[in-house]
């Protein structure tokens, strides 16, 4: 571990947000005539479908008042997140206040949210926005979701649960995502209960979903938390799991407790031995805890986020132990993923590897990857490196 | 085109159903402890998930009565056949009649069936057991399952429709489906309407799904029968195309109408030329009609039934127009099928390749695939070359 190595990384980050990621997103995504984005960018960056959908509109509201409130007070940025909140106010629910899925580019609905994560995400961008502009109208709708994310979680998928209910089971993204949604959304809802719920998720994920013996994180387990050897109950997410572990490294310094750290620390490199790749390198996707086969067609291939939320999770483990073995994958992931993902003849990154790293297709953007995975590993990333250098130089 | 080629042909088909295929499923997919049959079986068979899928239960009563009604009036067939017919009377329905999605291995539910093929398939296995057996309780179910199918295509999801409304379409799956199970139920159901369902499903297949000038069928399209340059109207999905044209073949003598089946046969060949994989061999799974990026990341997969379907349209083309190109792209399909997919190892063929053609799950049934296009496309082709061979030694 060398300081001139982590100099060298807070570069490459830094320079890959400012002049290579944001740029692309920049310049081929905002839809200045109907307000909010595209998000179906091909390898080029042209439009090939112009629907909206509410997920990733949220999200590049939320990357671009983060850069604004983080990075830079650039005004063209809160312009650009200003184009998703209005078109997200104005068009984004339905007659109940309930965010949709999906809309046409005009913003006529086209799907309703077929779970509570249209919520999250829309808590999520009107809560940086709400903090970038001070807008009250922002801060109410934040809170108002992030209250609705809460409360809705005995039943996310509402009326189009097709469960009849007789194999009822916890699912790891509610604590995975409440963790996360309750820290960034500090000094916007009310902090009373945040440490209740904080270590309600921690629980949740290090004493449900997580197995000390196996050493895996399930997906889903049964309401006593006990392994389920059904499909959902053998699913892994290593990618998620990977995901949760610095979300909850994040909480566990919010929480004073250290020792946690060092647990997701574990965790992290726990999850990265049993899914690594060891033929043709890289991060499976969906994994089988039985070894059975998998019903995802996708489960060998190799996704952006999960080898990006990797590097963010081990930088971030690297910052608060200095250990060596964390050190030592994170240059395994650092190679594998900066070998086969970015596109810097046209900007941004692949997204989706066959499990020998060859892009299957080379979208930009689609119905599930838009502006906030690259962006937001780019900018953790570079923080946690430019901490790592400023720490080494004490 | 040679006779001895077509002899080898139907021996090879019917050993591989009748030595391969239907001993693998006799030998580990009964359940003779709850009734009804295991699908999810590894490549040796061994059973790794014990939740039983209606689609499949269905489609294996249908299977199993097929054999004993077309074959062999085997008792041991018939047996297995009401293993699962009476599984299904007893667990398979909800309090209203309609079908479920799944169940556990004792029946108790677990999952409402989403939209209306669960009732597609129940009325075929119904049918065909009726027709094994002469018991009147599956005449009445066969009809009632077929009746609610026809009712309910306005609104296939039902109550887990989630779209708005504001972007209608057509979908291809219904006149397919619909003819092949008006065809299939002859004798069952009341043969009145037969004719005009036949041509109204040759209508919106040729007419509506199939555009003239750019050769493609279209997965979907606008209730005014238009192009949609959205992610459903650019999908194709080849081989539902391939497989809807030996339905309409098989329509087509029902209505002696001999150009329907040229024009098939035609269709078939295109869909054929622009959905094969020149690079690896093999044919897509999904397409975009644009050439814009799929969402589906197993688009470039290749999967068993596709491949199934088209050496069943092939062969059946042959049999009814004896043309040469036909003949040449059997003979490229069955190259490739015939490599790639069976294991005579294990018995039954492994459903799911790479693009590259290795299989990259090596289950022999799951949650889709079942005892149902294996022996099905063994059984027809079987038969289309004792046609054959019999046509040619006149």
């Amino acid at each position: 571990m060398k300081q001139e190595q982590f100099l060298a990384y807070k570069s490459l980050y830094k320079k890959n947000l400012l002049e290579d990621v944001l740029p692309f997103w920049e310049t081929h995504s905002v839809d200045w005539k109907y307000g909010g984005y595209f998000t179906c960018l091909d390898q080029s960056g042209n439009v090939y479908d112009t629907d909206k959908f509410i997920w990733l509109q949220a999200r590049q509201v939320w990357t671009f008042s983060l850069l604004y409130n983080q990075v830079d007070k650039r005004e063209d940025w809160l312009k650009i997140a200003e184009n998703g909140i209005s078109f997200l106010k104005k068009y984004g629910r339905d007659e109940n206040g309930d965010f949709y899925f999906s809309l046409t580019q005009d913003g006529t609905p086209l799907t309703h949210a077929f779970n509570i994560y249209s919520e999250c995400f829309a808590a999520l961008a009107f809560g940086e926005y709400a903090r970038a502009t001070g807008n009250d109208e922002s801060y109410d709708i934040a809170v108002k979701s992030y209250n609705g994310f809460l409360e809705r979680q005995a039943n996310p998928k509402g009326k189009f649960e097709k469960s009849t209910g007789n194999r009822p089971m916890k699912s790891f993204g509610l604590p995975m995502m409440t963790a996360y949604l309750t820290y960034e959304l500090q000094g916007i809802i009310n902090p009373e209960k945040n440490r209740e719920i904080y270590e309600d998720c921690v629980n949740q994920i290090f004493e449900v979903h997580y197995n000390s013996k196996t050493k895996i994180i399930h997906e889903h387990v049964s309401p006593i938390d006990q392994f389920m050897d059904t499909f959902e109950g053998r699913l892994i997410n290593p990618g998620h799991g990977i995901e949760a572990m610095w979300f909850l490294m994040d909480v566990a310094e919010k929480l004073e407790k250290p020792e946690l750290i060092k647990k997701a620390s574990d965790i992290c490199l726990q999850i990265l031995e049993y899914s690594w790749d060891q033929k043709h390198g890289g991060i499976f996707y969906f994994m089988d805890s039985k070894g059975a086969p998998l019903p995802q067609l996708e489960w060998d291939q190799k996704l952006w986020w999960v080898h990006q939320e990797a590097l963010i999770a081990l930088s971030r483990a690297l910052l608060h132990t200095q250990r060596k073995d964390v050190w030592a994958w994170y240059e395994k992931v650092h190679q594998y993923t900066w070998q086969h993902f970015p596109d810097p003849r046209n900007g941004e990154w692949f997204g989706y590897l066959n499990r020998q790293g060859i892009p299957h297709t080379t979208l930009k953007g689609g119905k599930w990857k838009g502006c906030f995975h690259t962006p937001r590993a780019m900018h953790e990333c570079w923080k946690n490196f430019e901490k790592l250098t400023n720490q080494n130089q004490q």
